[in-house]
């Protein structure tokens, strides 16, 4: 290279990463054993609260010889009667103020495991077969979150410099519902702090929707959740010395919750489907690529075996009705009879439980007061009583990205570049991810749902793993990503 | 007396046996005790198996120490790895073929007590206070079942000869069904066998209707529970991912069991009412005079201070809706979610569990007909692809008896002598005691049902207690009794 009088900028081309990546994979699987082999389940602090805490400070550890700082915040939903682990917040900050800031999401915390679950080898040691790694964490979220610290180690060993500054946020609190974490979010995205300056945001803690084809994910259903309880009287009666003279909050209570979604799914709350964002004709055409196998779903889900149908029958519907409709589903009863055999109890007061997953543009305060207005009436109706209460647990709205976005443009610029041409599918998801929208209404900035691992991982199941090729395309794709977002502008 | 040159028969007269029993009270509450403390829990049986049986053989030497005869049936239903109490068979002959037998039925196994549970005072510690003898076992089944051996032991500490033969029916397993009680019926009421030369049944092991008035049972309903399962998928799903794609198992179970009542206690399954007893005018005389108090009915059973509603504002109405006609409850769900705050699962398979009480003359294979009909009936109308699947799990009739029979006129008697002239409510009992029809399907003859405790003893709650008034009146009754027995000739 010809000297330019200016400081000589070292990069390196796609190819030249790629193979680097390549070269360089077994020294990520052994780190990734090494994390996937500390206990980190946050469901169980009573036993594994330092295995957590160890988790956090192993990435504090390598984020400050990478020459990384960081801050470790102690957990502000902590008590001294329940400690819990802290919120990292690393920084690799290239001191140059015209690029961009890049802030990326993941969490080191796993579900339970135990061999005795049905796990083939154990869950806590990373092992490989048949180019599979199988391990507790190793794609939720240990393999992904680790990557961008190997995509920055590759670029150290290089001598290239980040094309963007990059801020971490690590939890450890993510299978148990992140507490502490929003409080964070809310105070570091205020003027000054640590969020207030980041441009994008990127969560890779989701997965393909299949097992060839990767995707992105620009939105998530919201949630709705109530809890409705009617009681006949304050202790439990035997229907053989009762039954016949009272009224029965059992006989109420599934008598309501029937009035709520029909056999083919449809609510029958009035009015919850208006403010459904409607189809356009350029979200109708993302579905039509999509990778997606009817065949497979029924049997990964346990339905070929039982009546081999779903609500829709064909893909376009199928993944509309599970991404962008409102669902309602009956969850269970609490304060019945629930145990195997004969009881012949009238329950004293029932809790029914249901909820509503909500998609654009439904506000789940709205939702709360149609649902608690149509029960109130058809409580009426029954001319009972007993005493009933309707109430909404928990209220999320949905999100909804723009898959115009730069930020979502150089994801996919990243995986047509990784996977030599492939376009991605769009996806959404059923669920909620809640640090999604945390983070886009604390900062106002735009966040990417990246997702690595395939739709077959088993995440939250037996013989959790994560494909050495995901692995590898990840690592590329994050790190291009983070090039892509390098020739941002303005 | 003028020896008449026979043998002389001595005998007591009423009053005289009354004094008698006034003057023993505290033997028989310091007996009582003595069977209190030994914790025969039969639900328990893993910890208390022993002591099950050593309250059976306490019973049976107590017997064979006033002159009876003993006969222990190992329980047939029990195995090598699930031992089982046995079952005594006793019998007082007094040799006199023209004396009718009569077969006393009680259980001396207890329902499970810990003073955790709300006790006042130690369960297994008869304690007195007030007049009331507090214990586990003190009104169910202890006190009652003792009864007869204080009746038994009387008459032999004054030399006078039992009016009638005695057979002692007394088995540890009653509050856990019953277990291997029903084949010894069975093969017990074959000819020459125990029960095959009995003329009367009397079954001491209910309450009365009220605190003040003591009554005579004539009839109980019978039972029909039914399981009701619906199955979508083979494993539990997620209602953010699948939610929308799945015909759910909980709206198909929860619409199914939302067409077998209505909120005023209407069974909606067609044809249940058609064979329902018509009510007779001799019957409809029979509530009139009937001690029952609403509002302590309200009161006792936790109705009071939520609704202070029960299905009927007439005494009339009421008793006969507990009594006299079916009713339908539903008791809860098994496998969906029935715990304590919010989980968004959709259950794989769920079971709803609901009960007829059955009343004469429905036939509980006839119900069970009607019941799986029309639930398949209404299943097609959702036009589920689930699997479905009703059945019944138990049947049993209800039992009505003649209250002209001797054997009830003879208890009448006995009431009207010990209360000065008061006489017995009629009543029935809303839940079954399927000893009663055992015994008389097994043998043919007639069964009385003879409370003694009183309407509020708590038999199976905290604070179980035994008035020492009924103690007393009880035996003062059972004696009586069998004497009006000894008078039945023919
Ligand atoms: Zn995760
Ligand atoms: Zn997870
Ligand atoms: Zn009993
Ligand atoms: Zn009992």
């Amino acid at each position: 290279m010809v000297s330019t009088g200016v400081t000589e900028v070292k990069t390196f081309s796609d190819e030249e990463f790629f193979n680097l990546v390549d070269e360089n994979t077994s020294l990520f699987i052994d780190e990734l054993g090494e994390t996937v082999a500390i206990q980190s389940v946050s469901a169980e602090l009573e036993e594994h609260l330092d295995d957590v805490i160890q988790m956090m400070e192993w990435a504090s550890t390598r984020i400050q010889k990478l020459g990384g700082t960081v801050q470790m915040v102690p957990n502000p939903a902590a008590t001294s009667d329940r400690p819990l682990p802290p919120i990292l917040l690393g920084e690799f900050n290239t001191n140059d103020v015209s690029k961009k800031t890049v802030c990326v999401y993941g969490h080191l915390d796993v579900q339970p495991a135990n061999i005795e679950d049905g796990w083939d080898t154990e869950p806590f040691v990373l092992t490989e077969n048949d180019g599979k790694l199988y391990g507790r964490g190793s794609t939720d979220d240990k393999g992904p979150a680790l990557s961008w610290l190997w995509i920055i180690e590759l670029h150290q060993k290089m001598g290239v410099e980040l094309p963007v500054n990059i801020k971490i946020l690590f939890e450890g609190m993510e299978e148990s519902g992140s507490e502490g974490v929003f409080e964070v979010i809310h105070t570091e995205g205020k003027p000054g702090k640590f969020l207030d300056d980041v441009d994008f945001f990127c969560i890779s803690d989701n997965y393909w929707l299949g097992k060839n084809k990767p995707c992105i994910t620009y939105a998530l259903r919201g949630l709705a959740y109530f809890q409705l309880s009617v009681q006949g009287s304050t202790q439990d009666l035997h229907s053989g010395v009762l039954g016949g003279t009272v009224h029965e909050a059992m006989t109420d209570l599934i008598a309501l919750m029937g009035t709520l979604v029909d056999s083919s799914g449809k609510i029958l709350v009035e009015g919850v489907m208006a403010d459904v964002d409607p189809v356009t004709k350029e979200e109708e055409a993302l579905y039509d690529t999509i990778d997606f196998d009817m065949e497979e779903y029924k049997e990964d889900n346990g339905i070929k075996s039982v009546s081999d149908k779903l609500l829709h029958d064909d893909k376009k519907s199928l993944l509309m009705h599970r991404w962008r409709y409102p669902t309602l589903s009956l969850h269970g009863i609490e304060g019945a009879f629930s145990g195997k055999g004969a009881k012949t109890v009238i329950p004293r007061e029932v809790i029914g439980k249901f909820s509503l997953r909500l998609v654009p543009d439904q506000d789940p305060k709205k939702i709360e007061k149609l649902v608690v207005d149509h029960i109130s009436t058809e409580f009426m109706k029954l001319t009972s009583p007993n005493k009933m209460k309707c109430e909404m647990l928990h209220g999320a709205n949905a999100w909804i990205s723009d898959t115009k976005h730069p930020n979502y443009e150089a994801a996919a610029n990243a995986i047509e570049k990784v996977y030599n041409g492939v376009k991605p599918d769009y996806t959404r998801e059923g669920g909620s991810i809640p640090i999604t929208s945390a983070l886009e209404n604390a900062t106002g900035m735009n966040v990417l749902l990246l997702p690595i691992g395939a739709c077959d991982d088993g995440a939250h199941s037996q013989n959790e793993k994560y494909n050495i090729s995901n692995l590898v395309n990840g690592v590329k794709v994050l790190g291009i990503y983070l090039h892509e977002l390098g020739k941002i502008k303005g």
